[in-house]
């Protein structure tokens, strides 16, 4: 017997639940352990709904809260690639499709369209509502490195341009939330991290 | 000089990392270790959004999303403390209100107000947006347990009618998500874990 909608749904839960299991490259604020990315998840829509003010463009926000909520679901089957590494993994883009296909495809038909078009959406960063998800989610990782002192980014050895160049397009969503981030990025600087 | 906007803000969002280090007694499905507030308030505003067709009442699932994101932020003072003893610490209303009012009072004078509003209708369970949230967040540790065996359930050897008495309010909230909550009790019983 076909699961009923709500079997469907929380076996959806069920799976994604590995996503507190999938560890990035930073560290939550003075913490020796990674953290994952459904702490992470949390935290990037609290600070979403924190910061509205500062999109560059009108959002809608319960659509940028979905967004977040579900935008590294993918990581379940993916698992988490460091932004500044992501280059490196040529079909990453495809096994991440792929995952979406499979893990959306575990909810009933038309939420799976649903969440499928709202990842895509914001892995296209072309909406308002992605280009400001995908600033304050970049702000999450120049948070955690900057209260670390340098954090991942000292750990990996990035420059200061580099880090400047890859978060960049936190700009494209949120001018303030920019000026914010080369604030931190230069008092690091002044501190001797890079 | 007084912090700006802004920089109260990401202060709050630094303050509230904090949260990933909260362990409640609940752990991720097939893990040894506890499950962190930070994660569950991911997991929660998750599924509150998957299930949104259950609730009993017509709800706004921006406000629910709201609720859920800072539901647990109080715990950063007051720690988590298991619902099943919740009944033992006398004065937990009175040391959470001073949390939130420390926490969210280091918002900006506005959003302290409409956060402090959203989480005190939360704990009321008055409103429609609070029982449906409040019923979600009750799965959450249900789903946990059922699915690892009984789980905090065994560890603390509570009785099966303990269990569904004490997680009996998210009928108020959503019936079809308590027939699946007594149906996964019911197995449990059947596997002999109660």
């Amino acid at each position: 017997m076909d699961p009923t909608r709500i079997e469907k749904q929380l076996n959806f839960i069920v799976e994604t639940d590995k996503l507190k299991d999938v560890f990035r490259k930073t560290r939550p604020i003075g913490s020796e352990k990674f953290e994952n990315s459904a702490e992470h998840s949390w935290q990037v829509a609290l600070s979403a709904m924190l910061l509205l003010e500062h999109s560059n463009e009108a959002v809608d926000l319960l659509k940028v809260l979905k967004m977040l909520l579900i935008h590294d679901v993918v990581e379940v089957d993916v698992g988490d690639v460091f932004h500044h590494h992501k280059h490196k993994i040529s079909d990453l883009h495809e096994r991440e499709a792929k995952a979406a296909e499979r893990l959306f495809g575990m909810l009933p038909p038309d939420q799976k369209q649903e969440y499928i078009e709202i990842w895509q959406e914001f892995e296209a960063r072309e909406s308002p509502e992605a280009r400001y998800a995908g600033a304050v989610d970049r702000l999450m990782g120049v948070l955690m490195n900057a209260q670390n002192g340098g954090g991942s980014w000292v750990e990996y050895q990035l420059q200061m341009s580099t880090v400047l160049k890859n978060n960049r397009y936190i700009e494209d969503g949120a001018k303030p939330i920019w000026e914010q981030v080369e604030k931190m990025v230069s008092s690091l600087e002044q501190q001797g991290v890079f």
